[in-house]
Parts: structure tokens; C-alpha cells; sequence
């Protein structure tokens, strides 16, 4: 039984305590958060802490808090030979600075509250200064996932970009494509299937591949149309794209 | 029964091919395609040619030819007094240069050759000169999807344009996440449940409400940090892209 505290509530830390108090061979000993109002939508049967000095004994102490916090709120954490790790994508494992061991647990994925996930196909980056700390840490991420990878703070922080770019940008280009629809009265839900395939297609395709569109083939006719509608704040998006689709296969504005 | 002939066996013609050679109250009179390699792969049933001359009868014909070669294509056609239809999302309907009344029949997904498509979740977008070819247009369409929607040439303009941003953009974004995971040695399958997610997060809700990210937080540590390990290439792109969701939010750099 690995025993497991979580500190924080935020996405993560509800994503995990839920998964967690599901999985076996794990006890979830106990969940810290600052604030009461962030730990009353727990089941009750869980044991909760607002103050650092009421902390149980635990194998892991998991951070789930904002990236920004990691360094000074772990330096007030006074548990020692006790393995500490944090869920970040963007911050070394460095930034822990606690007299425990450390290492890291990283999910990636992209969590809301509302949305039950399927930690099962969720990929876990683990990291860990000593060698017994990272066998405990997979054993603990299999628990609850079939990927689980040993990734050192170098390259977590090159995933981490990667997921800015296939997330947070591409969902940024979903917005700008419901925006063209709203502002010409075409339903929204129009677009949802070809988004949908879009990215189903690079489950079996890579994308280098899968592409299409007027910039792969070099249409230059579709393009110029295309600089003609679109509006002013989309069209360096539009231009650049098109100019980086261009250069990939081979072919320049 | 809507007789049907389709021009041209490409990955629009391909589907097309398919799914109406299945469906109930359609008759697929005749495959029409430029070269006989273009009509080898099709069912004996079907009966192909490769000469306008022997083109038969039927209520509508379905150009799937390229954007460019509509107009001149169509003008050679000899058919009078039927519904000639194009399929593509960027070319006008009076692109169509034929005695024949006119239209458009615009599926708005993106094909490829090998995989199966569920038809009856694509949105179907109908456009017709006549009343009379809108409504055959509409049962043409209804018998292949539950998505079908008039859209005018101006709309479907737009509705081409957000796909680029939706589908092609989207996609190449992907390619640069795959890339960044390749050159540091991480597999680029750690990516992959991130895009299902991303894709996924908005059939309940908008991109509007979905961003996160170092952007949407205006996070201006992790994008510094991010701008100096992203490659020259994909400089700019993060810069534009972290910049515009900045703007949508309220923030400037």
C-alpha cells in the first residue's frame, strides 16, 4: 500500500484525489489545501487539513499548486525522508526545496473540473533524484495509468512546450474558427466534425502526412482569396501558417 | 430514386462513390473520371467511363474535379436542363460555366483514401439557383447525413476559411508538437491523449471558456522561459499565437 497525501485542490489535485481514492494498493491518507472552501466538495470519508502543522505521516506528498508557488510553499513543508514530488510540466525538479527527497509527477493532460478523465490512456512523466524514489513513483503511477515514462526536467519542459502548441494553440484556432462562423451566422456546430477527424486522423497518420489545405498544395489562388476575408487580427496568424506550411513541404511564398 | 452521376474519383469522389452507392433512394447511374487508372479500384458493378460523350442520364451530376479545373470542365460538359453540382468549399457556384442549372454540394470534412467516414455526422452545406434544386439537394443529401444546412457562396467562403484554421493550421500545429518530442528523444505518442482532450473539451463547451495555458494566465515566466527553448522556426509562431490569446483574454505582452 503506498500511502499518499495531496496538497491542493485546484484541477490536478481533484483529478488525482479522485483517481487515487479509487486505486488499489494506494491509501490516500490525506488532503491539505489552504483554504476550507477548496476541500468542501470532498467526500467526506476523506481526512482533510487547512494547516500545514496538522500533515500526516505519508509515503508521497504530491503538490498539486500553481507553478509559480512550488518553490516557496515547499520550503515551508517541514516533512523529511519522505519522497515529495510536484505535477508541473514547466518547472524543474529543482524547484522543490525541501530537505525530502524529491521528484516529479507529471500528467499530460488538460484538466477541467467538470470533465471525468480516463487516467488510463493519460501519459505520466516521472522523475525522481534517487533511483528507489523513481521505482515507487512508477509503481504508484501504474496504479492509475498504462503510460507512464521516466522523463528527465530537460526534456519535460520540451513536452511541456509541445503541449502549448497542440493545446493551448490549437484550442486558440478553434476559437478563431467559431469566431468566423458566428460573425456570418453559420452554426458553430459545422466545424465540430471536421475538428473532430482532424484530430482522430493522427492517431493512425502522422501529421506531416495527413496534411492538406491550400498552403500544402501551394494554391496560390485560395490563398489570396482567403488574405482577402479573413480579418485584420487573424491574418498574420493566416500569413504565418500558410508561410510555415510552405517551407515544411518544400515550397516558399 | 435520385439518379446520381459523380465526375471524378478523388478522395471526395471516393466517399462519394461509397456512401451513395449504399444509400436507400439513390441510384448511382454512372462514374465518370479523366483516366481509366482513376476508375480501377471501383466495384465491377459500377458502370465507369472515361468520355464525357458517353455521359447518361441522370438528375444531378456531382463534379469532385479539382477548385481550378470547375470552370473549364464544366463548360465542356453537355448536359441540359439537369442540376450540375460542385463539391468544393472555396469556389463559387457561378464557377460552374454550364447551360445545366447549378449548384453546390459541400461536405465539410476532410477526406483521405483510406479510412471509412461516417457520412451521417457530416455536415452537408446545399446551395442551389433554383428552389426546386435546393429541395432535391436537401433530399439528396438527407439520405447520406443528418447535417444538412443552406449555406451561399459567401457563407461557405467563410466556412472554407475556418477550416483552414480548424483542420490545416490545427494539424501543422501537431507536426511542430511531434517535432519538438523528436528532437528530444521523447515518444510522440505522450502527446497524443492531449489532442483527443483538446478536441474533445469543446463538443461541451467553447474554446472560449477551454484555454488555459501560460497565455490565457499571461504566465509571463513560462512564456519567457518557452521563447528561449523553442526553435528559431517556431519562434514566431509562438510569439503570435501566445499574443493573440493574450489579446482575446485582455492582456498584452
Amino acid at each position: 500500500m503506498i500511502k499518499v497525501i495531496i496538497l491542493g485542490t485546484g484541477n490536478v489535485g481533484m483529478h488525482l484525489i479522485r483517481v487515487f481514492s479509487e486505486a488499489h494498493d494506494v491509501e490516500l491518507v490525506q488532503v491539505y489545501n489552504r483554504t476550507k472552501s477548496g476541500l468542501k466538495s470532498l467526500n467526506n470519508e476523506i481526512d482533510t487539513t487547512t494547516s500545514l502543522k496538522e500533515l500526516k505521516e505519508a509515503d508521497i506528498y504530491i503538490l498539486t499548486i500553481t507553478d509559480d508557488a512550488i518553490s516557496k510553499f515547499s520550503s515551508q513543508l517541514v516533512i523529511e525522508n519522505k519522497l515529495l514530488v510536484h505535477t508541473s510540466g514547466s518547472v524543474t525538479m529543482d524547484t522543490l526545496k525541501s530537505k525530502s527527497n524529491r521528484g516529479v509527477f507529471y500528467p499530460v493532460q488538460t484538466f477541467s473540473k467538470e470533465t471525468a478523465i480516463d487516467f488510463k490512456a493519460i501519459p505520466i512523466c516521472i522523475e525522481a533524484e534517487r533511483n528507489d524514489d523513481l521505482v515507487i513513483l512508477e509503481k504508484l503511477a501504474s496504479t492509475i495509468s498504462n503510460q507512464v515514462y521516466y522523463i528527465d526536467s530537460e526534456q519535460r519542459k520540451q513536452i511541456h512546450l509541445a503541449a502549448v502548441f497542440v493545446n493551448n494553440f490549437v484550442n486558440h484556432l478553434y476559437k478563431i474558427g467559431n469566431d468566423i462562423c458566428a460573425a456570418h451566422a453559420i452554426p458553430k456546430s459545422i466545424l465540430k466534425p471536421l475538428i473532430r477527424e482532424t484530430s482522430r486522423k493522427i492517431t493512425h497518420t502522422t501529421p506531416l502526412d495527413a496534411q492538406t489545405g491550400p498552403a500544402r498544395r501551394s494554391d496560390l489562388q485560395t490563398i489570396k482569396s482567403h488574405l482577402a476575408l479573413v480579418s485584420d487580427t487573424n491574418k498574420e496568424i493566416y500569413k504565418l501558417l500558410t508561410q510555415s506550411i510552405q517551407q515544411t513541404y518544400g515550397e516558399k511564398l
